[in-house]
């Protein structure tokens, strides 16, 4: 048997896009002479539609693509990933099911047993349970077919839960040949090569090789990092499909295949997913360019660098808007990095707005001391102005704050919290600067200029200021953020295991949780991390807890 | 039997705070010598604590704090709402609950069945439904308990939900002699009276009385109006306790009480609980002032006035921000508003600033007709000067977007958009002007001038520029507006229900889905419908359905 795994990046709610791309890989199975085409989970509407599926013309839709894919399936058969209604008992009325197809004929359905309800995932609020599990003969084979999370119980590797079914155990009695997994699993930082850990426990536990079909792309903040899977019945990586990428890899269940390692580089592929992100959210939106602010500071140039990567340098434009507390070094060190780079630049002094504000504004504050105030005005002239650019010349602004600022505050909401996209506000500033360590070695050159490297970090708006006048170093900062937002550390956890003294710790998680209403208005965030504080990190605003 | 019913106002996780007002009704029961003191749902955690109940320091807190509360339960029994961990079975780990307390002992656990996920409830997120039912001695009487949507499916009011199972008819077996519920139910738009119905319907189940218990206050977006309700086992209301502010109310079972009618009048609610949305958003997050532009339009007429009777006048500043395109009406309308609601007032013409932007930008604009990037520019810029006060002097910046321009993305991000609170962002245009006309024959006065309610809408950004000019009359738009996202209603059905052109009613669709972009970065909107922008309602930035 012949499966030809398609790993789609589709477009959430592109019915008819992911439809033609459906039907066009269809063709191409015919062409190469396969038994079955499998795609994703919810391929025909991408993961995740979100509340689109509470409208019945959604629906409606989708069942009339679905039958345009039936037809399109002469010869052939597939396992579509879909949304349908529930006509059963249940709590929802809905379902996140596959369509299985053959040779023009619908066989029937699966639905996902195990609905995932935690950080990104909100299935319960849409979808009831599957009940059933059943065998399909396809190519000559027994198959077994489940979907996404299905799959990762019996492995043990799901979050704040513990179903009270396995979908897997149940296929036992089934004694499938082959066990299909559609998926839609996000990626996360080190995680690619858990799935073949997940797909091995399967193929031990049913003694029969395990296919996981990946999605591919980013919908929104989400990234989907592809790399499908084929494991043989030992549980022994066989087959990997591409990461970042669509890909449609031919898996035949009779040929003899030496066990492949599953090869990546952890801080190569945090930079793929996050150029993947980029891409995916300017392609899906139909725009190509991007603007940034250009500070001369590290967090601006590794944006500039992944957008340049994305999208073109001569797609991107760095605007460097110094004021008088910008040093000459970070002023010259924008100029080279955009050279570097190869994107446009320019420089926009904010002398003249920031003095009509002051002057504006004097007779206002007076009797009060210069504060956060006027340091803020600076950031949101700078936020002003890249908005008035990408609204004259249809930019999308990206936003440069990392995690690290983006947990604790440091950062002006309307100012350089300004963009379409922020796109490291899932990496902390310690990952930051590794990764720019990580792209001159990749690149074997100085890209990302030592002297940025090497500056300390500074917001650079008043007099010699330095971020470490106003907060710990970043890595103590970092071991927090991470222990309490990525782990749920208890400060008492965190104290011991990184030795940071007890107050010091209950203070930057105040700040943490202070930041919220800042957070709730900033940028949609690339989430790269197991927790971001762009989706999936549901805090009040109004709070008293600690 | 005699129960106190305590309509709480708990901030979220301020576990201290809650208990001690907890504590205190209980002295108070023993004073009034009521055999019972009721709490509403999750009262000592506040609802919704949402990820919060992630962190174990957060349940092991929570758990001291029951302690404490048994031990003051000295010659009184008590229900008191919280989260405890599940130590059985089951998919999640926590349990929404009840502590039904004695006299210094805990008699057991209430779990809710019914776990609301829709809408702005995810409770299948963090809670595993309760199983059992049972039937509690207190006072003398076999007390039946159950949790907020445990009674709501019985009479049929819940959302994109079918359970299976009833609390109510489980209850049935065991021949309750009251029956009581504690909820945590958000105001709605022409709501508050559906409780007497749900209440009514299990009364009439169950042959006994019921008695609510509900929360009140404002948890971030989610205002909850109080109202706990008491029905004979006819299903006739006796007993109310107040809207939109703390109340003890002493429910007697053994009294002969005359059935009561639920007075409320629609547009006077849906004032009080705006203004009970602003109150505790500045009370909870400690803050007393509110500062906002003061256009001479409807809009912030409308937010002035509410801010001022949440907040008291003195603690309202009117922000007057005049153009070249300000009209001398709107310039004066804004003085003498300020003036009818006893608020302070300031001038701060953008002249300045605005010529500084356009003469920085000018190299940049060439060849560039004036466009959106000029019109939003001036709202950036009053934005600017909003936070600049806001910082310096401590002030929150009200936003004043109505639902309808948030729904069109009709407003400037990081303008207009700037503010801690959205407060009428679920208030469609139609309502903002019911609701000034409601607000000058409450007062019998002409608080807001009959100029502002006359005055055609105009953002006033260009010359003689009228909403009327992009978008239709604002009763086209909210028809489409509460068709399409208030209740799911297809294109057609909008376009026949209200005899819109089908090309308009797409059209405004597409707008709507357009601007989630800018919603996403939208301050937080206090929830007045069954429907808001703000909360509850989730949809991706990047797709193309539609």
């Amino acid at each position: 048997m012949k499966i030809l795994v398609v790993q789609l990046n589709p477009i959430v709610g592109d019915l008819d896009g992911n439809t033609a791309k459906i039907l066009a890989s269809l063709e191409e199975g015919r062409k190469r002479g396969v038994d079955l085409v499998m795609f994703g989970e919810l391929t025909l509407c991408g993961y995740p539609p979100e509340d689109l599926v509470y409208h019945n013309t959604f629906l409606d839709s989708m069942e009339l693509h679905l039958e345009r894919i039936i037809k399109g399936s002469k010869g052939i058969a597939a396992i579509v990933g879909l949304v349908r209604r529930n006509l059963g008992e249940g709590e929802k009325h809905l379902l996140n099911s596959a369509a299985v197809i053959n040779d023009g004929h619908l066989l029937g359905f699966q639905d996902k047993w195990l609905l995932p309800t935690y950080d990104v995932f909100e299935e319960r609020r849409y979808f009831e349970p599957g009940k059933k599990t059943q065998i399909w003969e396809i190519g000559g084979k027994r198959v077994g077919l489940i979907i996404c999370e299905d799959i990762w119980q019996h492995a043990g590797y799901v979050g704040y839960t513990q179903y009270g079914r396995d979908p897997v155990e149940a296929l036992v009695e089934h004694k499938p040949e082959v066990l299909l997994n559609i998926s839609a699993s996000p990626y996360q930082f080190q995680k690619p090569d858990i799935r073949v850990n997940v797909c091995g426990k399967a193929a031990k536990t049913l003694q029969c090789p395990v296919v996981m079909c990946c999605q591919v792309g980013a919908n929104g903040q989400i990234i989907f990092d592809g790399y499908s899977v084929y494991v043989n019945e030992k549980g022994e990586l066989c087959q990997l499909a591409k990461g970042f990428e669509e890909d449609a890899m031919v898996v035949d269940l009779e040929a003899e295949l030496c066990p492949v390692p599953f090869e990546y580089e952890t801080m190569t592929t945090l930079l793929r997913a996050l150029e993947l992100g980029v891409k995916d959210y300017f392609a899906k939106c139909g725009f190509s360019k991007a603007l940034l602010g250009l500070s001369g500071g590290i967090d601006s140039a590794l944006v500039a660098y992944i957008a340049a990567r994305a999208l073109g340098p001569e797609n991107v434009l760095g605007v460097s808007m110094p004021s008088k507390y910008t040093s000459i070094g970070s002023q010259s060190d924008a100029v080279t990095l955009a050279k570097n780079l190869g994107i446009d630049f320019l420089e926009i002094p904010i002398k003249e707005p920031f003095d009509a504000f002051t002057h504006l504004l004097e007779p206002h504050f007076q009797g009060k001391k210069p504060d956060i105030a006027e340091e803020n005005l600076q950031a949101r002239i700078r936020g002003i102005i890249l908005m008035a650019l990408s609204n004259k010349h249809g930019y999308i602004v990206l936003s440069t704050g990392n995690k690290s600022e983006v947990a604790l505050g440091y950062s002006t909401l309307y100012g350089d919290m300004c963009g379409g996209l922020g796109v490291i506000g899932d990496v902390t500033k310690t990952k930051v600067y590794d990764l720019c360590r990580h792209i001159n070695a990749l690149e074997k050159k100085e890209v990302i200029l030592n002297s940025i490297l090497d500056r300390p970090p500074s917001a650079e708006l008043r007099p010699d200021q330095m971020d470490l006048d106003s907060l710990p170093e970043y890595g103590v900062v970092d071991n927090v953020l991470e222990g309490y937002v990525e782990d749920y550390l208890s400060i008492d956890e965190i104290s011991e295991k990184h030795q940071i003294p007890r107050e010091e710790v209950l203070e930057l998680i105040q700040k943490i949780h202070l930041a919220e209403y800042k957070r709730r208005q900033g940028p949609p965030i690339l989430r790269v991390s197991k927790k971001s504080f762009g989706v999936g990190r549901r805090y009040p605003i109004v709070q008293k807890w600690l």
